[in-house]
């Protein structure tokens, strides 16, 4: 997976990016880090999100080492809401690779289609991993740009045949219709409660600030990625769903803080030994869904090393594949 | 100051750095954002500094974002302490610029260069504000590798006319002889105690976990720039020479945890209260030295602001001297 190499650092644009890597490369490299983490042989280092006085932008740093996979690294950027006015993505990162052997930079890599390839590949892991295998009917709960790669990634993991979804605001819900159009889904724009009903599978991909969906209005077996609270203060779900559910995430630590484990422990509805490690899944060192009629719901916050792993993947894709030529520094 | 561009991505390597980077360019660039924070204008993000668990390296981040000069970035490296065997430096560090108004990369800079010219750059600018005018003779205590910098910048801020040096391991004093007698300045190894009483300022630029210099020693009017501590247990002088002398710092937060002062501050000899911000002195808001008598200390822990200013006036260098071309990311 090391992107390392003694001739000179490696400079992979945004354009190889999206050209050299595919879902299944950022499904395993997630799934692989995640399993890392869970046995501690990778580890996410302390975020730094600072909200900087200008241009009302959020930036900060996601870092961390995987020891398994040798990758160091961290992503840089963050969020800069007036970006789109002058053509360009609000959301702006860039990942730097490092070889652990040496402290030396070895690549350079975009970060922005990487950052929804990863988060993608989170809540397929999640699906892969936890969903019930006969699940049918996906719920899609935001549409949003990135709702479009969960979707697809989703679509992946089991032989759905109808996409349900809701957003808060409906003329956005064309986009997603389209993907399932071309994924050969048939697609029906409904009420949360009504998704909840229908739904094997939900995704919630948003960036709400209030519960979007009851804890009584998801059906037994159902799996649910809660892919959009990343932040103090975001929620998506009634904090009820992760007292009757069974809670994996991606990082337990930044879960209870910042994910949307957050509102269930400050109510105290679980506590932090209620949640298990998507890795322990992975690993086969947690059975993952113990039923049918289970209700498993996974917290994806988002961290460095999922980051990191993509991007080693690009990096080593992109050198292999004759794309990008080592330079200087 | 900013290195924005729409232009792409400029990369700037170590050579190139040390091409177009003069001390004069460094200590500006330091001067300015030691006075944009003191102003609040400037302020350091958290650093982030771990023990990977791997070569024995300690690695992290240091960032910033100067609203002055319109500098965001982050320096991101660490220490490999095995990396001298492999014929590299042990220090490893790249610097990030960021476009503060779009969060775009705007130029990755080779940071260990930069780094010795801004840590020299940072005693060089306490010694313009704080040493006495008349002073004659500098005093050095280390000879490492960093010595030779801080020597050549303290140099060119009064009219010495001799060096006083003592190492820990004397057989590396024949570098900054060296460089003594390059810069016409007549040189004498001496004890640690014999170099308190000629020198009418020091510079202490070593590893030390333990005082090498005693209050007793330092003669009235002395100003001393300890330069080498930047992590929890780290020391260089007698913790009594903080309580007998007028202390600034480059940021007081940093140097009241990581930096010289954590010494005296733990055992209560000073409180953060009687630190203050070399940034104010060059500011105008606070006099500096108030008498020929008083001995000034000047704790220069290092601090994130002070790599991206250097990087950024070498990447506009860079620029303007069309030795860069920008690349796409």
């Amino acid at each position: 997976m090391s992107a390392n190499t003694d001739d000179g650092l490696l400079i992979v644009s945004e354009e190889i990016c999206e050209q050299v890597i595919r879902r299944p490369d950022a499904f395993s490299a997630v799934e692989a880090v995640f399993g890392a983490m869970a046995r501690g042989d990778a580890y996410n280092f302390p975020v730094v999100r600072e909200a900087i006085g200008h241009a009302d932008a959020l930036y900060g740093f996601k870092s961390g080492f995987d020891r398994a996979g040798m990758v160091l690294g961290v992503k840089a950027g963050g969020y800069w809401p007036g970006n789109m006015a002058k053509g360009l993505t609000n959301h702006q990162s860039t990942v730097c690779l490092f070889d652990p052997d040496t402290g030396r930079l070895t690549a350079l890599v975009g970060g922005n289609y990487l950052t929804a390839l990863r988060t993608a590949a989170s809540s397929a892991v999640s699906i892969a991993h936890l969903a019930r295998k006969d699940a049918k009917v996906l719920g899609m709960v935001g549409a949003g740009h990135q709702s479009t790669f969960q979707l697809r990634a989703a679509a992946e993991q089991r032989d759905f045949d109808k996409v349900v979804a809701w957003n808060p605001h409906p003329d956005m819900l064309p986009r997603l219709a389209a993907v399932a159009e071309e994924l050969g889904l048939a697609f029906e724009a409904v009420t949360p409660e009504e998704l909840g009903a229908q739904a094997d599978v939900i995704i919630t991909i948003t960036s709400a600030f209030e519960p979007l969906i009851m804890a009584d209005w998801i059906k037994p077996g159902t799996h649910i990625a809660c892919m959009g609270t990343d932040t103090k203060g975001k929620q998506e779900v009634d904090p009820a769903l992760l007292k009757s559910a069974t809670v994996f995430a991606d990082e337990i630590a930044q879960s209870i803080t910042i994910g949307e484990a957050q509102h269930a422990i400050a109510s105290g509805l679980i506590g932090e030994g209620d949640l298990t490690a998507i890795g322990e899944v992975i690993n086969g060192t947690h059975p993952g869904r113990s039923s049918a009629d289970e209700i498993t719901l996974f917290d994806g916050t988002g961290v460095g090393l999922q980051d990191l792993a993509v991007a080693s993947v690009a990096a080593r894709l992109a050198r292999e594949q004759g794309l990008v030529t080592p330079v200087a520094l």
